[in-house]
C-alpha cells in the first residue's frame, strides 16, 4: 500500500453521502440479521463484475439487467443473506426483480437504479412476502453509522464480518473509499458466495470506474482462492457519487486505483483468513514465469492443490510437492533452473534439493501468514495469489448432512 | 466388460513366457519388498504412456530413451518403490541406467531392451549399491508364479496390490492379458506415483500396441482421479511377446482393446478405491455435453470438486454444487435444459428442484459404489469418470509431519 494510501474506519459508510442499514427480514431460520440495504444520497456511478458461473442466480441476472438499462448508474443496492436465489427459475427472477421495485419506489428512482444480490441455500425459493416487508424495514432504518451492521447482514457462516476503508489525496481534495464483503463460508451445506460492495465519495465517470474496478479486481478478488470453486452468485459492486468532491480522471487515476485495490486487498484477503476451517493465510508467489497469465495459472494450481494445502497445515517444507504442481501446471518451466522458497529459506534450487534448511522453513510454517515462492525458470514474469491451509475441518463442514 | 472377456488369476504373469520376481534391496527404511523384475522370455513388443508432467523423473526420461533408441521393443521391467527418483539431477539419471544396465548385463540383453520406474519419496537419491546388489537377487528370485509377489513390490502406501488378468479369444486362438498396479498413496509425504504394468502373449507389433494402449488408456487410467494431482513419475507399461501363438492384426484388434480395457479398467478403478482416506469409489458421467472433450472436462471438474466430494463423504444429495460445479467448467452449459441424477433418482430437472427425492439420493449416497450423472443440456456427447470421496482421513495422511 503506498504511502497516501490512509486506513480509516466506517467501512461501506465511510464515503460521505453514503448510508446503510441492516435487519432481520426473517429469511435466515435462526432470525438474524439478513437484509441490508445500501444508499447513495445522490446518484452514483456503478460499475460490477460478477460471476463467470454459466448457472447464474436471479439477482445476477437482474443487476447486470440493470447497469446495462442504466448505462452505470445507481442509487442503491440490496442485498439478502440466507437464500442465494439461484437455480429458482421464473419465481427467483420475479423475487429478485421485487427486491429492486420495492426499493425503488421507497427511493422514488427508477428500478434500473437499484442493484441486487443475494447469498446463501441454493435451490430454494426465496419468499417475497418477506421481501416486502423487510425493504421497508430496512429504508427507515438507513443511517450513515450503519455499516459495520450491514458487513454482519451479509453473512451467511462467515466467522466474522469483512471491512475496510481508505483515504486518498486526489487532485487538492482528498477521496474515501471503503467496503464490505462476505466469503465462501458453506457450514451449511449448498452456501456458496463471495459477495463484496464498494463505494467511494470521489466523482468518477461509469466508464472510468468500471475500469479501475476491473484493474483493482485481477490482482485480488480474482487472485484469492479458498477451495477453487466460483460460485452462482458471485459478486463485486462499486459506486462512486462524487459527494466528497474530489474528480478522478485520466491523471488521478493511479492514485484512486491505489486505494481502491487497498480496500479490495483487505477484504479479499479477509475473505481468506476467514475460509472454512482455514488456519493459515498462505501468499503464493510465482516468479520466472514466461507470461503474467503463466505465473498466474500456474499460482493457482499451486493455491488449490490439495497435497500443498495440507502440507502447509501440517508444518511440512515440502518442496517436492511444490516443484510437482508447477510441473503439472501446464506451463513453461524449467526443472534445471527452478527454484521453491518457504518464507525466506531456499529449499530447491538449480535441479538440487536443500533439505539442511527443512527446519528453518518448518519455524515459518508455524505462523499464521505464510509465503511461498516458486520460480519457474522459464521467463521474468511475476504474480502472487492468495489461498489458505486445507484442514480435516473443512472436510467435517462440508461433509454434513445438509438432511 | 464383454461375454468374450474371461476373468483370469495370475496378474502380471498370468500371459505365458513372462516371470516376474520380488525383493528386498533395502531401499525401504522398513526392509519391505522394494524391487520387481519383470522379464520376458523371448524379445516383446512394447508401449507406454508416461506423466505429462513438466518435472520428469529420471526413470522416466531413462525409459522414454530406450523406448525410442529400441523401436518399441523390450525384455524386461525394473522397478523399486522407496524411492521416486525425482528431482535427483544427474546422480538420478546415472542410478536409473545403472537399474537397466545390471538387469540387460544378466538378461544378456541390449541395455535398451530394459525399462525402468521409481516410486517412492521425491528429492532423495537412489543408493546405486542398493540396486547393483538387489537386480541379481532379483534375478535369481524370477518366476512364473511371482506376479503376486511383484504387484506387492511396487506399493508405498497403497492399502492393498492391484492385480488384473484376462483370457480373450483371438483369430483361432487366444491370449493372456494381465497387469499390476499402484496408486497414490501417499501417507509419507513426497510419494506421489501411479505406476501400472501390463503383458500379453498376444504377438502384436509395437505401432498396434502402442495406438491399444493409447486407446485403452483413454478412458480408464486417465480417466481417474484422486486428488487432481498428476507425479513425476506416472508411468503405464505395455509388453506383448507372443508365446501364446495368437496374433492381433487390424481383424482381431477390437476384441484385443476390450480385453487390455478390462485388465487397465479393473487396475484403475484399484486405483481409486485405494485412494487416500477414500471410503468410496464415485463414477461421474457428464451426459447433454456439445462434444466428448468437454464431457470429459466437465466429469473431471466434478470429479476434483473438493465441494462434492465431502458432499458424497457426508451422504449429502447435494445437486446444488454438482450444477454449479458444472456451471464454472468452461463447457457449454444449459441450465434450464440441465439435470441431476443421483443413483437413479432425479433431483433436479428443467430448472426444477426435486428436493421430494432427496431421502432416496441419500440411500444411494450410503452404499460404496456411487454414481451421479449430470446432463448439461448442451449436445449429445458423454463421458465418464471415476474418483473417490474426500475425508478427513485424507486431510490427516497429507498434513503428517514429514521431519
Amino acid at each position: 500500500m503506498a504511502a497516501f494510501v490512509a486506513t480509516i474506519s466506517g467501512g461501506i459508510t465511510a464515503a460521505r453521502g453514503f448510508r446503510a442499514a441492516a435487519v432481520s427480514a426473517g429469511i435466515k431460520a435462526n432470525n438474524g440479521l439478513d437484509l441490508a440495504l445500501l444508499v447513495s444520497d445522490r446518484p452514483a456511478s456503478a460499475a460490477a463484475v460478477f460471476t463467470t458461473n454459466r448457472a447464474q442466480a436471479a439477482p445476477v441476472l437482474v443487476s447486470r439487467e440493470h447497469l446495462a438499462q442504466s448505462g452505470g448508474s445507481a442509487r442503491a443496492i440490496v442485498v439478502n443473506s440466507g437464500c442465494a436465489n439461484a437455480c429458482t427459475g421464473d419465481q427467483g427472477l420475479e423475487a429478485a426483480r421485487t427486491m429492486a421495485s420495492e426499493t425503488a419506489r421507497l427511493l422514488e428512482c427508477p428500478v434500473r437504479e437499484v442493484l441486487v444480490a443475494s447469498t446463501g441455500v441454493i435451490g430454494v425459493g426465496l419468499p417475497i412476502e418477506k421481501i416486502r416487508s423487510g425493504v421497508p424495514a430496512a429504508f427507515r432504518a438507513l443511517g450513515a453509522d450503519q455499516g459495520a451492521a450491514a458487513a454482519r447482514a451479509i453473512m451467511t457462516t462467515d466467522p466474522y464480518p469483512k471491512e475496510a476503508a481508505v483515504r486518498i489525496p486526489i487532485g487538492r481534495g482528498e477521496a474515501a473509499i471503503g467496503g464490505m464483503a462476505k466469503g465462501a463460508g458453506m457450514i451449511e451445506p449448498m452456501m456458496a458466495t463471495m459477495l463484496a460492495f464498494m463505494t467511494t465519495d470521489a466523482a468518477v465517470t461509469p466508464a472510468l470506474l468500471n475500469r479501475a474496478l476491473r484493474d483493482a479486481v485481477e490482482d485480488t478478488f480474482n487472485a484469492i482462492t479458498v477451495d477453487g470453486e466460483c460460485s452462482t452468485n458471485d459478486s463485486v459492486m462499486l459506486l462512486a457519487n462524487g459527494a466528497g468532491g474530489a474528480i478522478v480522471d485520466e491523471r488521478t487515476y493511479d492514485v484512486f486505483l491505489s486505494g481502491l485495490r487497498a480496500v479490495c486487498l483487505e477484504l479479499a484477503l479477509g475473505i481468506v483468513r476467514g475460509g472454512e476451517g482455514a488456519t493459515k493465510l498462505v501468499a503464493v508467489t510465482v516468479q520466472g514465469a514466461a507470461t503474467v497469465a503463466e505465473a498466474k495459472r500456474a499460482g493457482k494450481a499451486i493455491a488449490n492443490s490439495l497435497l500443498v494445502k495440507t502440507a502447509i497445515h501440517g508444518g511440512d517444507p515440502n518442496w517436492g510437492r511444490l516443484v510437482a504442481v508447477a510441473g503439472r501446471a501446464g506451463v513453461a518451466f524449467e526443472l534445471s533452473r527452478a527454484k521453491v522458497v518457504v518464507g525466506s529459506t531456499v529449499l530447491f534450487e538449480n535441479g538440487h534439493p536443500h533439505d539442511e534448511n527443512s527446519a528453518r522453513a518448518a519455524e515459518h510454517l508455524k505462523g499464521h501468514d505464510i509465503s511461498v515462492s516458486v520460480d519457474l525458470g522459464a521467463g521474468g514474469a511475476a504474480s502472487t495469489v492468495w489461498t489458505c491451509d486445507l484442514s480435516a475441518e473443512y472436510v467435517r463442514i462440508n461433509a454434513d448432512y445438509r438432511t
